[in-house]
């Protein structure tokens, strides 16, 4: 027996549910500090209780309560984003200095914003230290499938043995992160031509939104770096109908192989567990908008349904063109 | 101005979050009283006080905690399914004789079910009822539409004026509420006939599951019957893409008239509160879907489709075949 589709979801999906177990939640958020910013009420991410330990924090710029479990970065009232995210970049630069912390050995070199309510962009901060803060990251997966006398059959990569996350795992079609300022639309594009070879004009002519998946993760091993740091997340979906000739080819070194899976062979890697964690919920997403998945033929339907549109309980950004 | 979608989910979805405001949530708990059957520790609905009060409960069957705000229906350990469902009856019955509710003049003669945890059947009761008592109800939404050199349009009926609840608005294509034993597909079969003319071939032939929407409804004046009454809903969704030649046609006097409505009518209908709540939800979700709302030119697209697949506080069903 392979692993079901709410436990692959529940992989993506970790962190606790207030109403499932209250005295559960409240004991868990023990575990962490609440990460915010002077002038801003609201929590903006996780951080867990021993990184707050681990970290070096300026004083000048870094409030910890320990009392109300809070780290706060306090600047002037009048500070710009600009500033703040110079501060934690500050903060960041002395923790890859001193080797504090092995997920900063995988630096990016990409900035990922942080929104207050309302959308306000408050900062940003290097994409491999979002973990650390439990930040709400933002990114697009794509799904590109031909249908034809074949059936359905989906263009799944394999990721490169090499890659310091989730080496060798299966992958989506198309999929990377949102860096500040970027529009979903524009980064899916950009991903497709990197990682998939797949042309503008094609993807323009082909690519239609249909969702977003929301959901709390909790990384683990696979991960790479510390283990139970969180990354909420936001993916924009996108599917993509493929004339038969049109073929993704690796642009980069992120991705080692294309494949044209079936729907059931790629429900078999799915319950073999060979899928990165949230591309099974994307692909899961996919399998339900497509009418494989059926009410009639998954148990917990609603359930996943839910868990995969999590109501993240963040300041979230809107990516709407002003 | 006319509405915003995220107004239009609002109507919807109005029950409070836990997250938004904690104390706000548990003082709005405070107007409900818990409905619990004996033997289950799940909280199965939420009772209004005002409710609670105006009931005649008979003592041999039920147990009133005013401290701990429950309403808890008693019955040996061994009692079925059958027999509780009686007991309920039973009550209805006597609520019904003494003229208690306006909302049971709306008496329908269909029986909804109540799950507990794993989706055990434990009772049903009497569709009219399940607000009084805040059960989950179950039902199917589905979208007609034609996709041609004209554009996409959508097949929508106007609501009967002489209907009880909500008169003259609009609805989607396809609608209703699943009875006990009833799975989703028949039930769209079944009113796709009733409702639209609409033959089992073609339905077959054309209808896919595309996924489901939840959410916490509160009734207002225009559901008809006592306002405030708590109405949580799963309606799982189908797509029905239609050669131009297939017409709904009104198959009972439910509905009025079906037109062929453009994308930009439909959202001006929504804009203006033409709609019936829950189906501007299902239609919201079809745009979603169909790359007509975006996160570029929708700004609260995250939000909206969080909340319209709301993770239900109570044990739901599995509607999958055994």
């Amino acid at each position: 027996m392979g692993k079901t589709n709410l436990e692959l979801v529940h992989e993506c999906d970790k962190f606790p549910y207030y109403e499932d177990d209250r005295a559960f939640y409240a004991a868990h958020l023990k575990n962490f500090h609440a990460f915010k910013v002077s002038g801003c009420d609201s929590v903006l991410g996780y951080i867990l209780n021993s990184v707050v330990e681990k970290f070096y924090w300026p004083e000048d710029c870094w409030s910890i309560d320990s009392t109300n479990q809070t780290v706060t970065l306090v600047t002037p009232p009048d500070a710009t984003a600009d500033q703040r995210s110079q501060l934690v970049a500050k903060t960041l630069d002395e923790a890859v200095k001193r080797g504090t912390f092995e997920i900063l050995k995988g630096w990016r070199n990409e900035l990922y914003p942080v929104y207050g309510p309302g959308g306000e962009f408050l900062l940003e901060m290097e994409r491999s230290a979002s973990p650390l803060f439990g930040i709400v990251s933002y990114g697009i997966h794509g799904t590109c499938y031909v249908e034809d006398e074949n059936g359905l059959r989906i263009w799944i990569p394999r990721r490169s043995r090499t890659k310091q996350t989730y080496p060798s795992m299966l992958d989506n079609t198309v999929a990377g992160g949102m860096s500040t300022g970027e529009k979903p639309y524009e980064c899916l594009i950009r991903e497709a031509m990197e990682e998939a070879s797949l042309p503008e004009d094609v993807m323009r002519k082909t690519a239609i939104s249909v969702g977003c998946v929301t959901y709390f993760y909790v990384r683990d091993s696979r991960a790479g770096g510390e283990t139970d740091l969180l990354q909420p997340e936001v993916e924009y979906v996108y599917d993509m109908k493929l004339s038969a000739d049109i073929i993704p080819k690796p642009g980069d070194s992120e991705v080692e192989e294309f494949n044209l899976y079936t729907v059931e062979e790629t429900k078999k890697a799915l319950a073999n567990g060979e899928f990165k964690p949230n591309c099974a919920v994307v692909l899961i997403d996919f399998f339900i908008r497509h009418g494989i998945l059926t009410p009639e033929n998954e148990p917990d339907y609603m359930e996943i349904v839910a868990r995969i549109h999590r109501r993240l309980e963040y300041p979230t950004a809107s990516h709407a063109t002003k």
